[in-house]
Protein backbone atom coordinates (compact mmCIF):
# COMPACT_ATOMS: atom_id res chain seq x y z
CA UNK A 1 0.00 0.00 0.00
CA UNK A 2 1.65 2.95 -1.11
CA UNK A 3 0.29 6.47 -0.26
CA UNK A 4 0.94 9.47 -2.58
CA UNK A 5 -0.13 12.89 -2.59
CA UNK A 6 -2.75 11.87 -4.47
CA UNK A 7 -4.23 9.31 -2.65
CA UNK A 8 -6.66 9.81 -0.64
CA UNK A 9 -7.24 8.70 3.11
CA UNK A 10 -7.04 5.25 3.67
CA UNK A 11 -6.21 4.39 -0.17
CA UNK A 12 -4.64 1.13 -1.93
CA UNK A 13 -4.01 0.13 -5.20
CA UNK A 14 -8.33 -0.27 -5.45
CA UNK A 15 -9.25 2.77 -4.26
CA UNK A 16 -6.68 5.29 -5.65
CA UNK A 17 -8.29 7.90 -7.93
CA UNK A 18 -8.00 7.12 -11.39
CA UNK A 19 -9.69 9.63 -12.88
CA UNK A 20 -9.29 13.14 -12.13
CA UNK A 21 -6.61 12.64 -9.56
CA UNK A 22 -7.08 16.82 -8.43
CA UNK A 23 -10.09 16.40 -7.06
CA UNK A 24 -8.67 13.53 -5.00
CA UNK A 25 -8.24 14.22 -1.35
CA UNK A 26 -5.51 12.97 1.32
CA UNK A 27 -6.44 13.65 4.31
CA UNK A 28 -8.28 11.49 6.91
CA UNK A 29 -9.90 14.11 8.55
CA UNK A 30 -11.91 15.36 5.12
CA UNK A 31 -12.59 11.87 4.82
CA UNK A 32 -14.38 11.64 8.12
CA UNK A 33 -16.21 15.22 7.73
CA UNK A 34 -18.11 13.96 4.39
CA UNK A 35 -19.10 10.91 5.77
CA UNK A 36 -20.39 13.28 9.16
CA UNK A 37 -21.90 15.24 6.39
CA UNK A 38 -23.94 12.61 5.18
CA UNK A 39 -27.42 11.30 5.92
CA UNK A 40 -27.58 8.53 3.34
CA UNK A 41 -25.42 5.82 1.81
CA UNK A 42 -25.59 3.27 -1.13
CA UNK A 43 -23.97 0.11 -0.28
CA UNK A 44 -23.02 -2.44 -2.79
CA UNK A 45 -24.51 -6.46 -2.68
CA UNK A 46 -23.95 -8.96 -5.32
CA UNK A 47 -26.47 -11.72 -5.43
CA UNK A 48 -25.70 -14.84 -7.81
CA UNK A 49 -23.34 -12.32 -10.03
CA UNK A 50 -26.24 -8.90 -10.19
CA UNK A 51 -25.01 -6.04 -7.99
CA UNK A 52 -27.52 -4.36 -6.14
CA UNK A 53 -27.04 -0.76 -4.88
CA UNK A 54 -28.96 -0.07 -1.64
CA UNK A 55 -29.79 2.79 -0.17
CA UNK A 56 -29.19 3.12 3.88
CA UNK A 57 -28.89 5.07 6.59
CA UNK A 58 -25.99 5.26 8.29
CA UNK A 59 -23.40 6.28 10.77
CA UNK A 60 -19.72 6.83 11.13
CA UNK A 61 -18.21 5.79 14.79
CA UNK A 62 -14.22 6.45 14.87
CA UNK A 63 -12.33 4.62 11.97
CA UNK A 64 -16.06 2.60 10.86
CA UNK A 65 -19.00 3.25 8.90
CA UNK A 66 -22.30 1.64 10.96
CA UNK A 67 -25.80 0.52 9.15
CA UNK A 68 -28.17 -1.08 9.91
CA UNK A 69 -31.05 -3.50 8.35
CA UNK A 70 -33.51 -6.26 8.92
CA UNK A 71 -32.58 -9.63 9.71
CA UNK A 72 -35.08 -10.38 7.12
CA UNK A 73 -32.94 -9.01 4.33
CA UNK A 74 -31.91 -11.74 2.21
CA UNK A 75 -28.69 -9.16 0.92
CA UNK A 76 -28.08 -7.79 4.49
CA UNK A 77 -27.67 -11.61 5.06
CA UNK A 78 -25.25 -12.03 2.27
CA UNK A 79 -22.93 -8.97 3.28
CA UNK A 80 -23.22 -10.77 6.85
CA UNK A 81 -21.77 -14.04 5.31
CA UNK A 82 -18.91 -11.63 4.60
CA UNK A 83 -18.82 -10.68 0.97
CA UNK A 84 -16.69 -7.56 -0.12
CA UNK A 85 -19.18 -4.96 -0.19
CA UNK A 86 -18.62 -1.51 -0.91
CA UNK A 87 -20.39 1.93 0.66
CA UNK A 88 -20.68 5.72 -1.12
CA UNK A 89 -21.69 8.82 0.39
CA UNK A 90 -21.73 11.81 -2.14
CA UNK A 91 -23.34 14.94 -1.19
CA UNK A 92 -24.56 17.80 -4.30
CA UNK A 93 -23.05 20.68 -3.90
CA UNK A 94 -23.61 22.85 -6.94
CA UNK A 95 -23.71 22.66 -10.33
CA UNK A 96 -20.81 24.57 -12.45
CA UNK A 97 -21.64 26.07 -15.70
CA UNK A 98 -18.39 25.91 -17.70
CA UNK A 99 -18.13 27.72 -21.07
CA UNK A 100 -18.29 24.65 -22.57
CA UNK A 101 -20.57 21.62 -22.01
CA UNK A 102 -17.68 19.12 -21.79
CA UNK A 103 -16.75 21.09 -18.68
CA UNK A 104 -19.59 22.04 -17.40
CA UNK A 105 -20.68 19.43 -14.26
CA UNK A 106 -21.52 18.66 -10.55
CA UNK A 107 -19.78 20.31 -7.49
CA UNK A 108 -19.60 17.05 -4.83
CA UNK A 109 -18.02 15.41 -2.10
CA UNK A 110 -18.31 11.64 -2.48
CA UNK A 111 -16.67 9.21 0.30
CA UNK A 112 -15.82 5.37 -1.30
CA UNK A 113 -15.28 2.79 1.10
CA UNK A 114 -14.47 -0.49 0.31
CA UNK A 115 -14.23 -4.02 2.85
CA UNK A 116 -15.93 -6.63 4.37
CA UNK A 117 -18.76 -5.90 7.27
CA UNK A 118 -18.73 -7.28 10.23
CA UNK A 119 -21.79 -7.66 12.36
CA UNK A 120 -21.88 -6.15 15.96
CA UNK A 121 -23.88 -7.68 18.82
CA UNK A 122 -24.97 -6.80 22.29
CA UNK A 123 -24.19 -3.70 24.28
CA UNK A 124 -21.94 -2.69 21.23
CA UNK A 125 -24.45 -2.85 18.91
CA UNK A 126 -27.04 -1.41 21.21
CA UNK A 127 -23.90 2.01 21.17
CA UNK A 128 -24.28 1.30 17.15
CA UNK A 129 -28.33 1.77 16.96
CA UNK A 130 -27.72 5.26 19.26
CA UNK A 131 -24.87 6.61 17.41
CA UNK A 132 -26.78 6.42 13.80
CA UNK A 133 -29.79 7.73 15.91
CA UNK A 134 -27.94 10.58 17.24
CA UNK A 135 -26.51 11.13 13.70
CA UNK A 136 -29.51 11.57 11.91
CA UNK A 137 -31.85 12.82 14.92
CA UNK A 138 -29.16 14.19 17.33
CA UNK A 139 -30.94 14.26 20.66
CA UNK A 140 -33.93 12.22 19.95
CA UNK A 141 -32.23 8.97 21.36
CA UNK A 142 -33.07 9.83 25.25
CA UNK A 143 -36.43 10.93 24.49
CA UNK A 144 -37.33 7.61 22.57
CA UNK A 145 -38.31 4.87 23.38
CA UNK A 146 -35.75 2.43 23.55
CA UNK A 147 -35.47 -0.58 21.36
CA UNK A 148 -37.39 -3.69 22.43
CA UNK A 149 -35.61 -7.23 22.70
CA UNK A 150 -37.71 -8.10 19.82
CA UNK A 151 -36.95 -4.86 17.73
CA UNK A 152 -33.49 -5.73 18.44
CA UNK A 153 -34.09 -9.58 17.51
CA UNK A 154 -35.19 -8.06 13.93
CA UNK A 155 -32.37 -5.65 13.18
CA UNK A 156 -28.93 -6.38 11.92
CA UNK A 157 -26.08 -3.93 12.69
CA UNK A 158 -22.92 -3.88 10.55
CA UNK A 159 -19.67 -1.93 10.63
CA UNK A 160 -17.22 -1.04 7.60
CA UNK A 161 -14.01 0.13 8.72
CA UNK A 162 -12.52 2.66 7.10
CA UNK A 163 -8.95 1.06 5.82
CA UNK A 164 -9.62 1.34 2.52
CA UNK A 165 -11.30 4.39 1.49
CA UNK A 166 -11.35 7.66 -0.51
CA UNK A 167 -12.68 10.91 -0.74
CA UNK A 168 -12.94 12.79 -4.13
CA UNK A 169 -14.12 16.87 -4.03
CA UNK A 170 -15.57 18.70 -6.90
CA UNK A 171 -15.84 22.55 -5.89
CA UNK A 172 -15.73 26.21 -6.74
CA UNK A 173 -16.19 27.56 -10.17
CA UNK A 174 -14.99 25.99 -13.48
CA UNK A 175 -11.69 24.19 -14.88
CA UNK A 176 -12.20 25.67 -19.09
CA UNK A 177 -10.47 24.46 -21.78
CA UNK A 178 -7.59 27.06 -22.33
CA UNK A 179 -8.56 27.98 -25.63
CA UNK A 180 -12.09 28.72 -24.76
CA UNK A 181 -10.85 31.57 -22.58
CA UNK A 182 -9.38 33.15 -25.70
CA UNK A 183 -12.34 32.95 -27.39
CA UNK A 184 -14.13 36.40 -27.48
CA UNK A 185 -17.50 35.51 -27.94
CA UNK A 186 -17.61 32.24 -25.46
CA UNK A 187 -16.27 35.00 -22.80
CA UNK A 188 -19.29 36.91 -23.12
CA UNK A 189 -21.23 34.31 -21.92
CA UNK A 190 -21.59 33.98 -17.86
CA UNK A 191 -20.02 31.19 -16.11
CA UNK A 192 -19.29 30.12 -13.20
CA UNK A 193 -21.17 27.71 -10.10
CA UNK A 194 -24.43 27.77 -8.69
CA UNK A 195 -24.34 26.73 -4.74
CA UNK A 196 -27.18 24.21 -3.46
CA UNK A 197 -28.31 23.39 0.36
CA UNK A 198 -30.18 21.60 1.88
CA UNK A 199 -32.28 23.26 4.41
CA UNK A 200 -35.44 22.30 6.67
CA UNK A 201 -39.02 23.25 6.54
CA UNK A 202 -40.96 23.84 9.54
CA UNK A 203 -41.60 20.34 11.56
CA UNK A 204 -44.53 18.97 10.91
CA UNK A 205 -46.28 16.70 13.76
CA UNK A 206 -48.50 13.59 13.57
CA UNK A 207 -52.35 13.52 13.90
CA UNK A 208 -51.53 11.27 17.31
CA UNK A 209 -49.58 14.34 18.68
CA UNK A 210 -51.85 16.52 21.48
CA UNK A 211 -52.16 20.14 20.00
CA UNK A 212 -49.51 22.75 21.89
CA UNK A 213 -46.94 19.70 22.70
CA UNK A 214 -43.65 21.76 21.78
CA UNK A 215 -41.40 21.00 19.24
CA UNK A 216 -38.05 20.09 21.16
CA UNK A 217 -35.50 22.70 21.08
CA UNK A 218 -32.82 19.81 19.66
CA UNK A 219 -34.91 19.77 16.85
CA UNK A 220 -35.29 23.46 16.58
CA UNK A 221 -31.37 23.30 16.47
CA UNK A 222 -31.20 20.98 13.87
CA UNK A 223 -29.07 22.34 10.30
CA UNK A 224 -28.15 20.89 7.05
CA UNK A 225 -24.56 21.87 5.29
CA UNK B 1 -42.31 -11.67 -14.73
CA UNK B 2 -45.89 -11.31 -12.23
CA UNK B 3 -46.99 -8.12 -11.86
CA UNK B 4 -48.86 -7.96 -8.31
CA UNK B 5 -49.92 -4.31 -6.59
CA UNK B 6 -46.91 -4.49 -4.56
CA UNK B 7 -44.36 -4.73 -7.50
CA UNK B 8 -42.76 -1.72 -8.78
CA UNK B 9 -42.96 -0.87 -12.20
CA UNK B 10 -40.66 -3.05 -14.72
CA UNK B 11 -40.73 -5.43 -11.58
CA UNK B 12 -39.08 -8.91 -11.48
CA UNK B 13 -38.51 -11.33 -9.03
CA UNK B 14 -34.98 -9.86 -8.91
CA UNK B 15 -36.03 -6.40 -8.33
CA UNK B 16 -39.56 -7.03 -5.70
CA UNK B 17 -39.42 -4.98 -3.02
CA UNK B 18 -39.28 -7.98 0.20
CA UNK B 19 -39.33 -6.04 2.57
CA UNK B 20 -40.89 -3.12 3.42
CA UNK B 21 -44.06 -3.47 0.99
CA UNK B 22 -45.59 -0.77 2.16
CA UNK B 23 -42.78 1.34 0.38
CA UNK B 24 -42.86 -0.10 -2.91
CA UNK B 25 -44.72 2.08 -5.65
CA UNK B 26 -46.48 0.03 -8.50
CA UNK B 27 -46.71 3.04 -10.98
CA UNK B 28 -44.47 3.76 -13.70
CA UNK B 29 -45.05 7.64 -13.94
CA UNK B 30 -43.63 7.77 -9.96
CA UNK B 31 -40.54 6.09 -11.73
CA UNK B 32 -39.73 8.02 -14.00
CA UNK B 33 -40.63 10.81 -11.52
CA UNK B 34 -37.90 10.05 -9.29
CA UNK B 35 -35.23 9.54 -11.92
CA UNK B 36 -36.24 13.26 -13.21
CA UNK B 37 -36.00 14.86 -9.70
CA UNK B 38 -32.53 13.51 -9.06
CA UNK B 39 -29.00 14.93 -10.43
CA UNK B 40 -26.78 11.95 -8.84
CA UNK B 41 -27.37 8.11 -9.38
CA UNK B 42 -25.14 5.63 -8.02
CA UNK B 43 -23.95 2.66 -10.27
CA UNK B 44 -22.53 -0.56 -9.40
CA UNK B 45 -19.65 -2.02 -11.00
CA UNK B 46 -17.89 -5.32 -9.85
CA UNK B 47 -14.15 -5.89 -11.13
CA UNK B 48 -12.55 -9.23 -9.47
CA UNK B 49 -15.42 -10.04 -6.96
CA UNK B 50 -14.75 -6.22 -5.40
CA UNK B 51 -18.53 -4.09 -6.34
CA UNK B 52 -17.68 -0.43 -6.19
CA UNK B 53 -20.36 2.28 -5.91
CA UNK B 54 -19.84 5.28 -8.69
CA UNK B 55 -21.20 8.46 -8.41
CA UNK B 56 -22.73 9.44 -11.66
CA UNK B 57 -24.63 12.42 -13.36
CA UNK B 58 -27.62 11.38 -15.37
CA UNK B 59 -30.60 12.04 -16.90
CA UNK B 60 -33.70 10.18 -18.26
CA UNK B 61 -34.69 9.83 -21.58
CA UNK B 62 -37.85 7.69 -22.67
CA UNK B 63 -37.28 4.61 -20.98
CA UNK B 64 -33.22 4.90 -20.51
CA UNK B 65 -31.50 6.30 -18.04
CA UNK B 66 -28.10 7.97 -19.60
CA UNK B 67 -24.92 8.64 -18.05
CA UNK B 68 -21.18 8.94 -19.27
CA UNK B 69 -18.07 9.67 -17.69
CA UNK B 70 -14.28 8.59 -19.34
CA UNK B 71 -13.54 6.26 -22.05
CA UNK B 72 -10.22 6.04 -19.91
CA UNK B 73 -12.25 4.73 -16.73
CA UNK B 74 -11.75 0.85 -15.70
CA UNK B 75 -14.89 1.08 -14.77
CA UNK B 76 -16.61 2.19 -17.53
CA UNK B 77 -14.96 -0.24 -19.17
CA UNK B 78 -16.22 -2.98 -17.54
CA UNK B 79 -19.83 -1.86 -17.91
CA UNK B 80 -19.62 -1.24 -21.54
CA UNK B 81 -18.24 -5.17 -21.77
CA UNK B 82 -21.86 -5.95 -20.81
CA UNK B 83 -21.57 -6.42 -17.32
CA UNK B 84 -24.77 -6.51 -15.17
CA UNK B 85 -25.31 -3.59 -13.64
CA UNK B 86 -27.63 -1.32 -10.75
CA UNK B 87 -28.24 2.31 -10.61
CA UNK B 88 -29.65 3.36 -7.99
CA UNK B 89 -31.06 7.13 -7.82
CA UNK B 90 -31.74 8.10 -3.47
CA UNK B 91 -33.68 11.62 -2.65
CA UNK B 92 -33.65 12.31 0.82
CA UNK B 93 -37.29 14.48 2.18
CA UNK B 94 -36.73 14.56 5.47
CA UNK B 95 -36.58 13.03 9.02
CA UNK B 96 -38.99 10.88 10.77
CA UNK B 97 -39.22 11.19 14.44
CA UNK B 98 -41.71 8.53 15.77
CA UNK B 99 -42.42 7.65 19.75
CA UNK B 100 -39.69 4.63 19.35
CA UNK B 101 -36.05 4.76 18.15
CA UNK B 102 -36.85 1.66 16.07
CA UNK B 103 -40.08 2.99 13.94
CA UNK B 104 -37.73 6.76 13.53
CA UNK B 105 -36.33 6.98 10.22
CA UNK B 106 -35.74 8.83 6.92
CA UNK B 107 -38.37 10.08 4.30
CA UNK B 108 -37.21 8.98 0.88
CA UNK B 109 -37.52 8.00 -2.53
CA UNK B 110 -35.85 5.79 -4.38
CA UNK B 111 -35.57 4.41 -7.83
CA UNK B 112 -33.45 1.05 -8.73
CA UNK B 113 -33.07 0.16 -12.22
CA UNK B 114 -31.32 -3.30 -13.23
CA UNK B 115 -29.64 -4.44 -16.30
CA UNK B 116 -27.07 -4.29 -18.73
CA UNK B 117 -25.85 -0.74 -19.95
CA UNK B 118 -25.13 -0.30 -23.37
CA UNK B 119 -22.51 2.48 -25.14
CA UNK B 120 -24.42 5.51 -27.24
CA UNK B 121 -22.89 6.49 -30.71
CA UNK B 122 -22.88 8.49 -33.23
CA UNK B 123 -26.02 11.38 -33.37
CA UNK B 124 -27.73 9.18 -30.35
CA UNK B 125 -25.01 9.71 -28.69
CA UNK B 126 -24.85 13.51 -28.74
CA UNK B 127 -28.50 13.47 -28.23
CA UNK B 128 -28.22 11.63 -25.07
CA UNK B 129 -25.33 14.36 -23.87
CA UNK B 130 -27.99 17.29 -24.96
CA UNK B 131 -30.28 15.42 -22.69
CA UNK B 132 -27.75 14.88 -19.77
CA UNK B 133 -26.82 18.47 -19.72
CA UNK B 134 -30.11 19.96 -20.41
CA UNK B 135 -31.34 17.86 -16.79
CA UNK B 136 -29.03 19.17 -15.01
CA UNK B 137 -29.05 22.73 -16.00
CA UNK B 138 -31.45 23.49 -18.12
CA UNK B 139 -31.13 25.83 -21.12
CA UNK B 140 -27.20 25.70 -20.98
CA UNK B 141 -26.81 23.52 -23.64
CA UNK B 142 -27.57 25.89 -26.59
CA UNK B 143 -25.21 28.67 -25.09
CA UNK B 144 -22.20 26.55 -24.11
CA UNK B 145 -19.65 25.53 -26.37
CA UNK B 146 -20.49 22.24 -27.73
CA UNK B 147 -18.73 19.07 -27.10
CA UNK B 148 -15.28 18.42 -29.83
CA UNK B 149 -14.12 15.83 -31.88
CA UNK B 150 -11.70 15.27 -29.37
CA UNK B 151 -13.85 15.47 -25.92
CA UNK B 152 -16.73 13.31 -27.78
CA UNK B 153 -13.64 10.65 -28.11
CA UNK B 154 -13.03 10.98 -24.37
CA UNK B 155 -16.41 10.54 -23.56
CA UNK B 156 -18.21 7.15 -22.90
CA UNK B 157 -22.10 7.24 -22.56
CA UNK B 158 -23.87 4.37 -21.48
CA UNK B 159 -27.85 3.86 -21.51
CA UNK B 160 -29.50 1.50 -19.36
CA UNK B 161 -33.48 0.51 -19.75
CA UNK B 162 -35.46 0.42 -17.40
CA UNK B 163 -37.40 -2.71 -18.03
CA UNK B 164 -36.29 -3.82 -14.82
CA UNK B 165 -36.44 -1.00 -11.92
CA UNK B 166 -38.66 -0.59 -8.48
CA UNK B 167 -39.49 2.04 -6.97
CA UNK B 168 -39.76 3.21 -3.04
CA UNK B 169 -40.86 6.02 -1.18
CA UNK B 170 -41.25 6.79 2.96
CA UNK B 171 -43.04 9.80 3.23
CA UNK B 172 -45.49 11.27 6.04
CA UNK B 173 -45.28 11.02 9.74
CA UNK B 174 -44.51 8.01 11.83
CA UNK B 175 -46.15 4.43 11.63
CA UNK B 176 -45.78 4.08 15.61
CA UNK B 177 -45.96 0.70 17.13
CA UNK B 178 -49.68 0.63 18.50
CA UNK B 179 -48.61 -0.23 22.26
CA UNK B 180 -46.69 3.37 22.18
CA UNK B 181 -49.52 5.02 21.43
CA UNK B 182 -51.59 3.27 24.37
CA UNK B 183 -48.59 5.30 26.43
CA UNK B 184 -49.47 7.76 28.23
CA UNK B 185 -46.04 8.97 29.13
CA UNK B 186 -44.62 8.19 25.59
CA UNK B 187 -47.78 10.47 23.86
CA UNK B 188 -46.49 13.43 25.55
CA UNK B 189 -43.51 13.59 22.84
CA UNK B 190 -43.68 15.40 20.21
CA UNK B 191 -43.34 13.33 17.10
CA UNK B 192 -44.31 13.94 13.40
CA UNK B 193 -41.65 14.91 10.09
CA UNK B 194 -39.08 17.72 9.62
CA UNK B 195 -39.20 18.07 5.43
CA UNK B 196 -36.14 19.29 3.98
CA UNK B 197 -35.81 20.66 0.84
CA UNK B 198 -32.93 21.31 -1.40
CA UNK B 199 -32.24 25.17 -3.08
CA UNK B 200 -30.07 27.14 -4.99
CA UNK B 201 -28.12 30.08 -3.53
CA UNK B 202 -27.28 32.68 -5.53
CA UNK B 203 -25.10 31.99 -8.56
CA UNK B 204 -21.35 32.84 -7.88
CA UNK B 205 -19.45 34.09 -11.49
CA UNK B 206 -15.58 32.80 -11.81
CA UNK B 207 -13.08 35.38 -11.78
CA UNK B 208 -12.69 35.55 -15.83
CA UNK B 209 -16.30 36.56 -16.16
CA UNK B 210 -16.03 40.49 -17.05
CA UNK B 211 -18.36 42.34 -14.27
CA UNK B 212 -21.79 42.88 -15.11
CA UNK B 213 -21.77 39.84 -17.53
CA UNK B 214 -25.72 38.83 -16.77
CA UNK B 215 -26.43 35.89 -14.88
CA UNK B 216 -28.58 34.19 -17.47
CA UNK B 217 -32.27 34.00 -17.34
CA UNK B 218 -32.77 29.97 -17.35
CA UNK B 219 -30.13 30.00 -14.12
CA UNK B 220 -32.23 32.55 -12.35
CA UNK B 221 -35.54 30.29 -12.88
CA UNK B 222 -33.61 26.97 -11.45
CA UNK B 223 -35.45 24.98 -8.25
CA UNK B 224 -35.27 21.52 -6.40
CA UNK B 225 -38.00 20.05 -5.07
Amino acid sequence: MTQTPLDAPGATERTRVRRLPDKAVNDRSVLHAVLDAGLVAHVAVVDDGQPYVVPVAYARRGDDVLFHGSTGSRLFRLLELGQPTCLTVTLVDGLVLARSAFESSINYRSAMVLGTARRLTGDDELDALRVISEHLLPGRWADARQPSRKERAATMTLALDLAEASVKIGEGGPSDDPADLEDDDLMLLWAGHVPMVEVFSEPVPDDLCPPGTPVPEYVRGWSRS
